[in-house]
């Protein structure tokens, strides 16, 4: 399967996506800010070709991946000096799967679209762990045709793979989504908190939600460790608090009011001025636990 | 397994949980306070025995189970005149399944106990369509002894049988459930009117959802017809609206804020003003689709 591919970016979720690429048989021309991460992976494989810049990445190949961390990163990789926008030309694609403003990847689009290149954007979820084993969810704004020609990697990243629509789609359906989870966690974490105060077995609670039409998969993978204070990442609540900045932008973009959503960002943004920022987002549970001086435990 | 067994409340849950019991093989000594529904029921077998009043119940009985819409219901049926508390004596058993306040449950179970009877909160969920399978979820609270004393008959008419603590503690999390369910409701509200006004398909949004971390039941179940604006009860928003305030009592008592809860709470009770009151639970999504002037539908 494997052919030639650019990938920017190695971070905790470029690195393994890039090992299952060479695991796959592809080659892959490799970029990062700090050199340890380029080093690393070239040092794993043949396979994995170290390019001095993004611009020297697209040089060498006719699709490139990028993995980072907000906006301003990918304008910097695409736009900066030395930027992917100097190597990119007709016929080129860029697959951003970072996950940032839906406008952003629209202006990026844009100018690819100018020289005869273009973009697909391709926000993930599953985290890390879904990174390295290679079940992503990837969420695709763009045209059918580049959606097409970029299918045969996403299989090897990812495992359900939706085209959402045009550019910009995969953002805006990454925003929602993040929506979602963030109040889901303010949701059961009102309940825990609740029930555990009014003095019934946390446990029980989660037994009878996960029964029913309460159920969530926020509750189902994280009950469990939030009722043991465990709050390791999984999911940093500074990403989730910049993804819960995004989509608050973009419903002000759309006029689309986001009463709870807009709450819910302030919980996290209290979290982060608490220095908890490098929690997993589960720890919403804390701010309700504050809030009613209790904390929730097991009977 | 049937025994004698009285039922009191004979509305949409009760009918069909007394005909489970029937067909089960138990006698059922039933009252209702329209005498409709109990020349129905008794029509339908010589295994329902009309009564003509909550205490005619209890003189006939050893354990009565109640259905009722709400705490003033319960408390009429239970201390009103020729109420159930008249019948009830030594080592007798009250099954209430109504959704009410715990506080309530409670001052239902000391005055039970007075006369050494005892009581369980038995509230459930799962809806009229879990009443007619003999699927409910149920949620019980009380002691342990009466807990087993009463399994067999939880078994005829639910599926998913939690004992969660002492008396009230059925109730409890019973509000702690419909907290979430209001609350994933308002999320994927939120989330469908900012992906369907930013250009986004809702089915595309459904379908991704669905596959990862933001995966919710209410979505799962009601994704589809909320986008076909088809909001047939299911539940109605009446019920929810009353079962929040539940919610927010027991959290007042206990001094649990509830934030989210409390403005979700809000939007049911713009939802009943605007003569809503009817609709499913899901028509939440009409509160974000006013808010952004704007109408999901498909693509």
């Amino acid at each position: 399967m494997g052919e030639r591919i650019g990938f920017v970016g190695l971070g905790i979720m470029g690195k393994p996506m890039v090992r299952n690429l060479v695991k796959d048989g592809w080659e892959v021309v490799v970029h990062n800010r700090s050199r340890g991460a380029v080093d690393e992976l070239s040092g794993e494989s043949n396979n994995v070709i170290p390019a001095g810049s993004p611009r020297e990445v697209a040089d060498q190949v006719s699709m490139v991946v990028t993995m980072l961390p907000d906006s301003p990163d990918v304008e910097d990789v695409v736009f900066g000096e030395n930027g992917l926008l100097e190597g990119m030309n007709q016929g080129d694609l860029l697959v951003d799967m970072s996950t940032i403003a839906p406008a952003t990847s629209i202006s990026v689009n844009e100018a690819l679209s100018e020289r005869g290149a273009s973009a697909l954007d391709a926000p993930v979820s599953g985290g890390d762990k879904g990174a390295i084993a290679g079940t992503l969810s990837i969420m695709v704004g763009g045209t059918e045709a580049d959606f097409k020609r970029a299918h045969p990697m996403f299989e090897v990243v990812g495992q359900t793979i939706v085209h959402c629509g045009e550019a910009g789609a995969g953002q805006i359906v990454k925003a929602c989504n993040q929506v979602v989870v963030a109040i889901a966690y303010e949701a059961v974490s009102e309940a825990l908190v609740l029930g555990s105060k009014a003095g019934v077995d946390p446990e029980k609670i989660i037994q009878v939600l996960n029964g029913g039409l309460a159920q969530t998969k926020v509750l189902e993978m994280r009950g469990p460790t939030m009722i043991e204070h465990n709050f390791d990442p999984g999911f940093r609540i500074n990403l989730h608090r910049k993804d819960l900045g995004i989509a608050m932008s973009t419903g002000k973009e759309n006029n689309v009011p986001l009463p709870v959503t807009s709450i819910v960002s302030q919980m996290y943004e209290q979290l982060v001025a608490n220095g908890h920022g490098d929690l997993d987002h589960s720890a919403m549970l804390k701010v309700l636990e504050a809030a009613a001086n209790h904390e929730v435990s097991k009977h």
